[in-house]
């Protein structure tokens, strides 16, 4: 059973995109530069905001947060995407979710230039991708398929079966895997709430990939044997022990689940890290085809 | 066992467009206008832009189409769509595919305006249907829901295994039927040529939609007792008893498939009518959109 690191895929993942600015650098172009929108004072979006400007330090990018409170209203909101739209020199923005009830978030992704379109969320962004044109590809489902290629996991003729039918990994990911080529060319289906017979399907998937977000809902007894396994979750399950009061688990019971596996991402320190590096990876794009227009 | 008949639910559907066209006429709007664009002199081409004519003159829509040589430039198709695009009494048109070698059917795709994207071919059309957005669905796969509709037929919770990937069919139908509501809620498992145990597969699903284009693919050992079956090939097969030296077959081997099944469709008289009444719901869809503007 081999652990798949996301720690050191990310960071593999991030030392080649350094080595691109710093050639971009040194050819005289500017820095990449990603800005983070985040609207109110929600504890997690702050620590992901954290993340991203962190990981944007380590790849010599740009960055910046336009915070603004929870109190912003739709044109405000709107203003500052206009705003970043037009900034030239700004490459790609993401407006941090879940947003404030009173904002729509299905407007405001849709109000980011796809241009910009660096979480991948907005329709023509999905669109192209999903016809398998050149895109934004959401940054958990890229992801994971850096995942993939890092280990050499063969896919082709496959069997995928995806927990989940969210539009930012579910979805998103059932359809990459699907695609011509790799990684893709498995056979997937799309398992959700109202799934029957779930154990079932799940226990005949040689790659299964969970993102539900229900800790621990993926036991053993669903996972055949030497199947690759994916955890997509993040739920804070309350540990008076630690510092924070909480700790992370994934949507897989990892104890019991591993031992069958051929290969497993470890929450937190799989798909997590992964992500960010592909928001890295994604900006950088963005800052290569703003120099190529 | 009940023939899904397409003749029956798409001249159904017909009349209600025609009624809704009554009444935007007695409303003093005029009527709808969809517009084909036909380059070259391909044989199927000319009779399934026939079909669509003759469709619009049904439901009392305005038709047009504009015939282009096989040796017309890139420069000029664009100039004719870029008119179609601006001309405020067309409501939708079409660029009947396959288009001559020397064409991008992308770039034409592309070039379209969404607003007039019928066919719903545009990544942005094809992204607001994955996201869940109001769009133009594509003929094929909204005939595919408007016969499951018709006959009432159960979707939640039901496994429904997709054979062929492409973009007009196989992928938005398995994103549509794996969608919240009805027709949806199933479980989709989408197969290809690279899937491994394909007949396993079929074998255990509720709703098979055979979308691979080879004649007779699905045989009777393939499916459950008491499965839908719905057969979306045109496969021309040489026939000299025939007046015209061919007949239709469909990717069912349907004598032997239907007396196992509880719902399925004919080929032809199935899912081919339907197409077309769509591609005029589409049109009603986009004329109504207008005068909202």
């Amino acid at each position: 059973m081999v652990i798949m690191d996301g720690k050191e895929v990310s960071e593999a993942l991030k030392r080649k995109i350094t080595a691109e600015v710093d050639k971009m650098v040194s050819a005289g172009r500017r820095r990449p530069k990603l800005v983070a929108v985040l609207v109110g004072d929600d504890g997690a979006s702050q620590v992901y905001v954290g993340h991203k400007e962190r990981a944007c330090g380590q790849v010599g990018f740009d960055s910046e947060v336009v915070r603004m409170p929870a109190s912003t209203t739709a044109d405000e909101l709107n203003a500052v995407i206009d705003r970043l739209n037009a900034d030239d020199s700004v490459d790609g923005f993401i407006v941090q979710l879940p947003l404030p009830g009173h904002l729509s978030e299905e407007a405001v992704i849709e109000r980011i230039s796809p241009l910009k379109d660096v979480d991948g969320f907005h329709p023509e962004t999905t669109g192209r991708m999903i016809s398998g044109l050149d895109a934004y590809l959401p940054a958990t489902p890229a992801g994971i398929l850096e995942l993939i290629k890092y280990y050499n996991i063969e896919t082709a003729g496959k069997h995928c079966v995806v927990i989940g039918r969210s539009n930012i990994v579910g979805r998103p990911i059932a359809n990459l895997l699907s695609m011509k080529g790799y990684p893709g060319d498995c056979t997937v289906t799309l398992c959700h709430s109202r799934t029957a017979d779930l154990k079932e399907i799940v226990r005949g998937a040689d790659i299964v990939i969970a993102a539900l977000g229900k800790a621990h809902f993926v036991t053993a007894d669903m996972i055949k044997e030497g199947a690759v396994v994916i955890d997509v979750g993040i739920t804070r399950i309350a540990d008076p022990s630690k510092k924070s009061g909480f700790r992370i688990a994934g949507d897989v019971d990892y104890d019991n689940v591993a031992p069958k596996c051929s290969y497993i991402t470890p929450v937190p320190g799989g798909v997590g890290p992964m992500t960010i590096a592909c928001l890295m990876q994604n900006t950088l794009k963005a800052a290569e085809r703003r120099t190529k227009r």
